[in-house]
């Protein structure tokens, strides 16, 4: 078993005295407010021990991380019927080219773009009666944690400023690959993309696909081959355009936001949560992507 | 001076006979709904003589023409500002494909495809207190005729419906190349969209394609570059991707809609409207298509 | 009928003062030599009345426009199958695109661009005994000018350095659209879009496309409806990615060649050859791009 | 340890009773004639000891296998400059298609797609004297096996069809990322994927990208980082458009070859060869696949 604990230490200090931070998002006012200088670091091993370092108790709008949570619950729910609306293969190509949609009428490539979580949301709109209590009680319940929550005001900006997000949506309605109609979609969406949590949060929700489908309290929520799925889907197209480059510097299933936040986990082994706001070129974490890279390195523990 | 009547009336005596008329277009019951057996077809020349057989006092929505009328309205009043927002070359590619405009960073190819004529409509709304009046009185003072009216029932169908336009005018949006919001520009595009008139109403106003800007009452809508312009748009971009063939086939600037009526016209010699509901593969009115090629096979009038 | 002396001296005298006169094509070194202050312009009229001003008894390389002449010549010989191997719509893309053709299985969009003029000698190549001899032949007799000829030194020179015509080529041959092998057909590619003309000559040559298919000495080449489609092609897509804008701006079916040449021709009118050899950024001549529009600007002259 | 005897005797007892076993590739004739009932299974494990089942020592064309090959040679080679003239992002798109190539400017998507195969020929026979002699002797050096030969007969087949490989050849020199000639480059390219071996020699041969660089004998070919950076590349990248689906079903880094090939590794666990010469649509092969995923399912291994 590892001591994390010097290694995320060190990691944090080297983080906090980066000078190139990348560049935090502008698109929308409540994301792109957040000091530029935060970073946390949180691992959960297959013990169940907690390891932090840095701002890991903040919290942070986790965005498009919400996307594995959305197509987890879909998937528990609907099944295998889930991949006759949403594909598995990375999309090659940057995270909003609406071109692949057209050329693949109206099919999104894998859930964790945005078009295919837009359909993983229209999925669970059709299966729950109250779509966005019960996917946050979801979330709530596997971290054990009642005090998770959506930002209603950065849901509100996403979806005035969302337009791409509308044209997706609009496109696969008319290839009748959306039952409901777009804004309430979009609303449900823009919702599940602005919960907050903190670093400590996420590797405590994230332990599920790293733990065969259970949470902390033992709890099963998804099955092996279920969690085997999500997490092929998180290595090959968790990080948009860069996911071949992750896979290789870092070596593990994961997923990004833009509010900075990233999740990765090694099975069987450990979950691990970085935040940092800056940006780099591709929309992930900068000081997140290599402080992953440094984790794996020092550790040696990756899937390759 | 041809006498285009005998010639006409041959026309549509064999397009009668036709059996296989084409398809008529199925998205909105409003105009599946129109018997397929109806052929009307008439023609305007330099002397302002009016020639006319079948059904050629009968209205029907004019859909796609629209396009012509809208644009030409939004010329007079931006001038050349207008190719700022909009390009002038044929889209090469079917009339509903978002690929281009997402590689072109939302400048649609040209304003006689929907997401060209989106922005042609925005453009209305920015400059006109009242666009639906105004718009409508634009076109009844270019007839001279006041009962041309909007189809209100056709243009909430097609508002509706149209969710490739919606996908079309939200990622033209994402472009910042919109500046009324979404649902308002639509609202006025399907109005505009929606107007019904006969096969003689649209020889009446597009006359002035044919007649360097002025109108039948000789009133000047168009400077000359400007008639010139629209007509080098109609003749490279006026049918979808069946541009190339047509200017071929057929050799004149024209337009088709869905409704299943082509206008068409040689400068400073005729004008030609046809109305035939059936459409080909293209979505071009198949018997319009095939008469248009007669007329200028028989009389040897076409620009090449 | 109209004097077009002064107009042209004047063009000329213009053009001779230009200072921005557009880059000189620099792929290969016979053709970036030349020098870039040479301005020719002739016209011939419907009574074969030859107007010139500048440098246009100066022979030059015509490159592309030579396209026009091949199709010409392939389209007499196998007629309306020609349609089966090459289409007839614009491009919508800059010249050099493979895309297009890789998604419509290896038929080229039209045959004034490279990949439909490929297949276009492949034809020839097909149906000739000596394809090099006989197509220069066919130039001369309809010039009535044997001293027209090949530059082998262009010729080689394009070979060596078209690797995207050779990859285009083989595209095509993947999609069994070349009958004969890749060298044998870009060797006399090359050597089709080597051929040195005089503006003098070009009009003399493009007489039969302006004057119903036949030549100045009165014989016949193409027929009527022939003649019109490859006028209807100059006008939509003589012009790679600026067919729209020549359409508008000139108003004359037409073709442009790297070399710095352009000709243009009104139906029944006129016929006009320029030659200024710095190039605009869509890669037809600056110069002589601006003296067609100043031409039809001042005659009134254009088909619409 | 696992005994992985029963359960690949198991296998291959339920491939040689599968009816339906895919297609044979058909496009040269040396593949084609393949008997289609042939399987075979071989393991490595971690400590050396091999288990073989079917059809396990008979040689076959491992075709684009050979492209870890190439690019484990060119990588030990040249290091990390390797990256500048190939990506690692999976295509997202059939194995074949040039548009991306076209779009990015000639940089292939990845090593093993043709065209980025390509290209690491290049960089091969920039950088040997003999490249086939010492291709050949590299792989026959790691599987300690001097009997591993070419097929010259399969390579020239090869390249007399591979119009689309000179396509995308020619494609990739027209954006100066080929240094040397097609000819040469292309000659080499179907000589290194005419390589013929059995399950067994295959196994020993990808044992060192399971064994972190080291071969059987124990010699060094490729650094840690190195063997972390082509393992992640076959997991994305290794399967043309089946990738993702590959990822989650087997959830193993590997290569298919459309001789019928597969070979896949668990780091530090052990690596497996299968040969089944039918393919599925996607051009992998057909029992291979399911071979893989029973191993997998039976025994529970796999990175995810």
């Amino acid at each position: 078993m590892t001591d994390f604990q010097p290694i995320i230490d060190n990691i944090t200090l080297q983080a906090k005295k980066q000078v190139d931070k990348g560049q935090v998002a502008n698109y929308i006012p409540e994301i792109s407010n957040v000091d530029p200088n935060k970073f946390g670091i949180s691992i959960l091993d297959e013990k169940a021990q907690l390891y932090s370092s840095g701002d890991a108790k903040e919290e942070f709008s986790i965005q498009s991380i919400s996307k594995v949570l959305s197509l987890s619950m879909a998937f528990s729910i609907v099944g295998e019927n889930l991949w006759k609306r949403v594909g598995v293969e990375p999309s090659g190509d940057p995270f909003n080219h609406l071109s692949l949609l057209e050329m693949e009428n109206g099919i999104p490539r894998n859930p964790l773009i945005n078009a295919g979580a837009i359909v993983v949301c229209d999925i669970l709109i059709s299966n729950l009666k109250n779509p966005k209590s019960e996917f946050l009680e979801y979330v709530q319940s596997i971290a054990n944690d009642p005090s998770i929550n959506y930002d209603e005001k950065v849901a509100k900006s996403e979806k005035e400023t969302g337009f791409r997000n509308y044209a997706a949506a609009y496109l696969i309605k008319s290839f009748k690959n959306l039952e409901n109609d777009v804004e309430t979609v979009l609303d449900f969406y823009c919702y599940s993309c602005s919960i907050r949590m903190s670093c400590e949060q996420l590797v405590k929700v994230f332990y599920i696909f790293m733990n065969r489908g259970n949470c902390l309290q033992n709890n099963n929520y998804l099955k092996l081959p279920q969690v085997k799925r999500i997490n092929a889907i998180m290595l090959s197209c968790g990080f948009y355009d860069e996911a071949g480059e992750f896979a290789f510097e870092v070596g593990l299933p994961g997923k990004s936001g833009v509010g900075g936040g990233i999740v990765a986990l090694l099975p069987n082994k450990f979950c691990v949560a970085t935040w940092s706001p800056g940006l780099n070129k591709k929309g992930n974490s900068k000081l997140g992507m290599s402080a992953l890279e440094k984790l794996t390195t020092e550790t040696g523990l990756s899937i390759f």
